[in-house]
């Protein structure tokens, strides 16, 4: 996409299904992004110079998901002062509680804001983006009270499908 | 403070030590906050109200601070659509393990952006915050700035001390 | 059913199934309930509003079950002093861990009863809540009986078939 | 007291400071109460004696209080068809984690309702007590219905004073 | 089995498949051992019975296999002064450690001999009751003797197939 | 002692403390025991000689405490079929909690009975010791069967002073 | 294979499958290695003679890979001044948490460089073997260097893939 | 120390104090070493310039001790060949926990050979440094020897001492 606000990094080609949502989510937000294939310890240049140069280009949040010893979200939260989020990724012999506490356990001064393991984190993660790239842009307020208006109604209709 | 931009919640007033260096963060930082103490289960239509109408009194960012349970953060994302921020409060015999999960591991749709447990995801939390309002207040973001600088410089210099 | 004693609130339509097992027995109770999709973080004003009203509709046990950051039975607990009973879903990269913390650390002043985890905690809540009707209803106090009766049965057959 | 309604078994002496909060409380709301103790493993056939006994001595609900591989409050939910609380007892190696576990995860059929570990919990399982006790005794429900009002003020007072 | 001298409990049919291997084991040694299923919660005064009247059968060992909040073993070994063994089953939504800590964690002067979970420690606890048996004869220590050295020669085997 | 029948090995001087209750236990009891500091990994040969030449000494069983990766009880079971008994040992940053499971966790063919983290588990492991010189000694049956009755007087005692 | 370098010892044949991506590395990297299988627990004097050996058969480095009570790698370095390196192996009801704290929790004095639970690990394993060979091993050392410079083009490669 | 063999870094002067017996045992040795503070999240830079050019200054091993969300090492391992040992520091409301899962759960291609949390690993990672160094250094091989007699010395004395 062009003019990205928003930049989600990686760790790794095989947490992508773990994202499915998130994009879908920001797409119908509107709100550019693009996806990125960067690993913290494998290309350690490559990430730095990302979140170095992201706001240069127009990125306003950054997005780090890895799994097990996640240091993605952190290494672009050392490099850039913008708004970092991060997401343990799921899988794993522990299931992604090592991503969670790598990724959220930060020390004090250089925060990545963490969301839940998983897809469900993504889509959060996704979410919460908007919410800060709504500071600045009305139209994508006003998605998020619609998104929060149809996610409403869905339980609504839920609940209503049950007890008809 | 007049016309506070960030609003800390607190579940119970015992959590006040731990946010003693965020609020001494923010104050350096120049950016105005109100700490309240409002709780998700005590007084659940206190917290709600203040909530819904945090974006109409000005407020930018909301952070919930708790313990155990702890659904403040939660309460307060489920009653605005500002961007909520979660500390999980230390303590407790579980040491906050138990407030960590029932911060961070949010459902979806309904984000809250957790920091570390304790006085030091406090301490990141009002950092994160300050990331935020920077998006609309660019001496904030000169603050941001000068404290990752002024953080640097003071890693560099224990680091001179110790090999001088 | 008309006029239920017995609130059951789920946080999503995809809890349903842990519930089965619930559902059947207290049809087997006779004791009538009715299963609602109210949300504490999607529709925390529908869940609040039905917790305030359900004393007033006859309601005499809450049950609330959800998944992850589980807060619905917290939040019910909230807004209602009707005994609330809290069912950790099982599920998701934590395996439910997160939601039995996340409902059973409640702090002082607002209990919420919690049982095990998944379906098997979901038969439990189902039968204390009988036990709580049984204080003003004897009947109920008789399926209790004859329930402990038939599951102390049970394993007795299945120690003589094994050893038949 | 003269005609208890609520039964608190003890396993061990060692565990009565946590179970203080939880007594005042009691005597506050004016329901009587008795504590006992009893252990599941060392005193079996008491404790057994004793939940089978409760019923027809006027006992309403039971409350378990036990540290470690906690079995007491099960034990009692074994022998007695009364509602049964459960406390885990904070302390020992593992924190009381130990307990959580053994006094939460009950197999379906023998509910143990479970509060949150050590004093918080013992708190929160009086309040539950005097919850069930309301059934049938409305003077309790009014004492549930102002120490609930007490509560929100303390939490209201917190916050005016903090703010004033 | 005429004359068993170990006694295992099992507190749910479903845990049979866990214990396969360690009756492989036991037929093997020419051990004589009985299986029955007794609920510590569910049928508990048959579960005193059983273990109150083991010695007098000539019973030496009894062993405990339960899941989750496994009290069975523990009730064994309140009830009787034979050598208790536990082994917590595998299972459930927290995969056994829930077993594993309300098995072990056993209060001084009530010991339980906790193996590990599942299938892996019901052999252990088959070979360990052996071991016990053998204190008072001969050809049960030979069986032992035996086992260990198949055992041995089983993995010097896998080794010298893998360099071969 | 002349003539121990009950050989416990710690892995370190400094957990000879978490021994005290089960040294006074044994005294008690008038069963002859050893205390030996032979550690897994320090001096392997010396405990792997130790545990060979067990049984030749008239030992009947071995007890093995150690912290951490606690591999001292599973080491005396390598080198002897003498039944081996394990202690994980409280303390360290994971409290123990590494040492139970390294010690239970023990792969089939090898048993470690295991009981509780620290002291309360050492007492534990030395009543059970008994049990088993037990099978062949009548006099020490007496004990386990005096220790029994006097604990169960104790709690007996306390429930009765509470209540008097 | 001649002259081995390393030596990998594997508790049990069945961990077999988690080794198959580090002996591939170690072909590419034309290290010479040799895969044993050798219990802690039921062969450990064959484990002891062979890590005693080990260095005078040319062996620079021992890899021990064990799941469960994982005391391989610790019997290893228990008998050889060689650098010993632990893979916890994946798997069994613990997921091998329980291996990983058996296997790195390892008492001051006897290090085991220990890598993550299972495959990934095992991976790691052998190339930080390699980059001890590597020591006096100049073509190893170019060995590693492409290695890190294949997986940065991997990794670069499906950045560009995904953005093409 | 001139010409430093081993480099040290450390995420905050604060964990300084878990170094002191490592430095002792570097000392012992007689292996010169350099002590650094360094953050991977604070000084992400400078981090990544040390450990890019440990090499060419003759650093042979990289030691990065951190606690929490531990990144330390792993940024070390991403900007350098050199072998790299990761300490994880105890302490913070998770004790270290967060920083062991954080250090040792490293992807594939990039390990971290990882240690006891705590001082204890701090020990540990220092005599492995050692055996590293000791593949080129005969003197410090012999230093390696000595330090292992004299471990052991320290254990049998203690044990002769607890049996005079």
């Amino acid at each position: 996409m062009a003019n990205p606000k928003i930049g989600i990094c990686l760790g790794s080609k095989s947490d992508l299904p773990q994202l499915e949502n998130a994009q879908k989510l920001l797409k119908e937000m509107g709100v550019p992004y693009e996806v990125r294939i960067l690993s913290a310890h494998r290309t350690p240049g490559r990430a730095a110079e990302y979140a170095s140069g992201a706001r240069g280009r127009g990125i306003k949040v950054l997005i780090g998901m890895a799994g097990v010893a996640a240091h993605l979200a952190g290494a672009l939260a050392a490099h850039s002062d913008l708004p970092v989020l991060g997401i343990p990724a799921a899988g794993g012999p522990l299931s992604g509680f090592d991503a969670l506490l790598a990724t959220v356990q930060m020390p004090p001064g250089v925060p990545v804001a963490t969301f839940a393991v998983g897809k469900m984190g993504a889509t959060n993660a996704a979410l919460f983006a908007c919410q800060i790239i709504a500071q600045t842009e009305p139209e994508v307020q006003q998605g998020i009270v619609d998104y929060r208006a149809a996610m409403r109604a869905k339980v609504q209709a839920a609940d209503a499908e049950l007890n008809s």
